[in-house]
């Protein structure tokens, strides 16, 4: 890596890819001859007009976003997005949510603030090391929508097909796969996605709603900023939004477009995913949490037989010069998050290492 | 200014310090040592959390903020504050606010939704111009909280001397005055800024709060987000927080206690007004708006005789190098917005620009 930088397998936020911080330092003191930083512009002027509505533009072609969806840069991150989907989506009171691990979890009691949550489907029975089958979900013919989360970021889990919800609208909460691999954005009424994993830095949510899901009478409770309306209505410009995100997210998009689209991106993920597991499975020291069918591409969670091993290879990997391997307390053990941004490079020295470690430890 | 920058009147996002900007530029791809941008840190870990805790720890130094009083980063901007300040701090369902523009009307729209709101004084019958006499206000005595807007930016006016509301908490919307003047906290219950006037970039709100004002009893339809406890029970680390605008906004409270702390910012923004507004008051074509006793020193809005003229203006000032200069449609002419961080030379050029402008075509 260049500039002293290092392998971070932090979970969020995380890597960008270099290109693009070597051109948002470049124009941190003046934006293309604008006279001023992003970060001092008016959200007015045609100067960020232009990068919004590029980042819009150019997310919409990297996803296939269709016209009927309106594409809204929220700020507030998952924990509002959790208040928001209820409260702008909940028209009869009840809704369903597949829980699946802490992030779905945390979704499903928030909702329940705002009406009845069914849970037809749930692998708490196993600390949510799988998904659950979903192929005869019943779903209440009044159910306002489905909600999963679809990559699980602590338990390593991903849908690698999604659940038939006939006329129900699917909600997903793409924050850890977001833009990892192609979408068929049809199949969802909403998606949502906190940016700070797989696109740039923290502070905004960026959702995909179904225009037919979005409504004006809302519960009278119901602040102005937390309507979908709201946003939709003023193209996320109702007020100041998160213009730096906006303006790094953007970048990102150019950047996955240069570099073949979501389908290339893909593949990268599949191959830096296989790498790691490949050594995880025919390891007899180190152990993958997650069922092998429902594994994430994005977080990777293992265990060694004792949570003393599982510490000193957290503190030796550190001391490699490899960052936020340590899992998360509700797995124990270690966690490899290998977001888009992490070099394939980056996944085979840390097999490296972890090959090593086990010879010398193991 | 050095980096073909321009001056840049805009009412926010605004102008950030040149050395501020160099200094982020240069961290952008690896801060100090740490292998990693600002924007790719876990919010979990130790180095970003130094981040926290300094911005914070400056943030109480600059403003003498008392124990008592607990120091929040919430995203979502000023729209939100709206909707969590009734939220939180209305246990009897009445709450005074003092109208005297567009925000404090934004704000007291808001609240309605959450219960009564009276208005003990309002400026609406001359424009908003002017501060209301506030020296008799009538405050009921189980109204929960007297809100204010210190500083109206499209109008430009300024609370320069604080009503008394006896034991009733006083909230005040700081945003286009923070840190541009001493500031007794001890006179308010709440004091909320969002940072993109002047601090630093947008999507983030600093609350200052009175510890006594924090409730775990908030009614079941507030999301978890907006309520002041969350954030504060968490030190503003119950979800990922807008990392990257804390990181800047840290380097500003550093820039300005390295120059004089808030005595000397007040001193450089009084100089800086004085320019302007003396040339205002001697000129017969440009012309103030705003009450002379209530001037904002951060928002200056002025007018020529006509809007044909105010058009001509704004054009040739654009041309002549100056930026976002348009006043806001509700007050019309040219609005000079001239927050901590544009300097003088800038007021300086200014008023040379309109001093000529005037010669010529007045």
């Amino acid at each position: 890596m260049r500039y002293g930088r290092t392998y971070n397998f932090s979970a969020g936020p995380a890597m960008m890819p270099e290109e693009v911080l070597e051109e948002i330092a470049a124009e941190v003191l003046n934006y293309r001859g604008s006279g001023m930083s992003v970060m001092e512009m008016s959200h007015r002027s045609q100067v960020f007009q232009q990068i919004l509505d590029e980042a819009e533009a150019d997310l919409r072609k990297l996803m296939g976003i269709p016209e009927n969806y309106k594409v809204l840069f929220v700020q507030g991150g998952g924990t509002l997005q959790f208040a928001m989907v209820p409260m702008n989506l909940m028209r009869n009171g009840l809704a369903c949510y597949l829980e699946t691990g802490a992030w779905s979890k945390k979704a499903l009691t928030e909702a329940r603030k705002y009406g009845e949550v069914v849970v037809p489907a749930s692998s708490a029975d196993r600390n949510f090391s799988y998904i659950p089958d979903c192929s005869h979900l019943e779903i209440p013919e009044k159910a306002d929508y489905v909600y999963l989360c679809e990559n699980e970021t602590i338990h390593g889990t991903s849908w690698h097909t999604l659940p038939e919800t006939g006329t129900v609208p699917l909600v997903s909460d793409q924050s850890s796969m977001f833009l990892s691999r192609p979408c068929d954005v049809r199949r969802y009424g909403l998606i949502w996605a906190g940016v700070q994993k797989n696109v740039g830095p923290a502070g905004m949510a960026i959702v995909i709603i179904r225009e037919d899901l979005l409504r004006e009478d809302l519960p009278a409770f119901v602040p102005t900023y937390l309507s979908y309306k709201t946003h939709a209505d003023s193209a996320s410009l109702y007020n100041t939004p998160n213009c730096w995100s906006v303006y790094c997210c953007g970048k990102v998009f150019k950047y996955l477009l240069a570099n073949g689209g979501l389908e290339a991106q893909s593949k990268r993920n599949e191959e830096k995913a296989a790498l790691l597991y490949a050594f995880l499975d025919q390891s007899s020291f180190f152990n993958g949490t997650a069922a092998k069918e429902h594994r994430s591409l994005m977080n990777v969670p293992f265990v060694t037989p004792s949570r003393e091993q599982d510490a000193a290879v957290v503190a030796a990997s550190k001391a490699a010069g490899f960052d936020n391997l340590k899992g998360h307390k509700s797995v124990g053990g270690l966690r490899a998050s290998i977001f888009n941004a992490m070099p394939k490079a980056g996944v085979t020295a840390l097999v490296d290492f972890l090959r090593t470690y086990e010879k010398e430890h193991g």
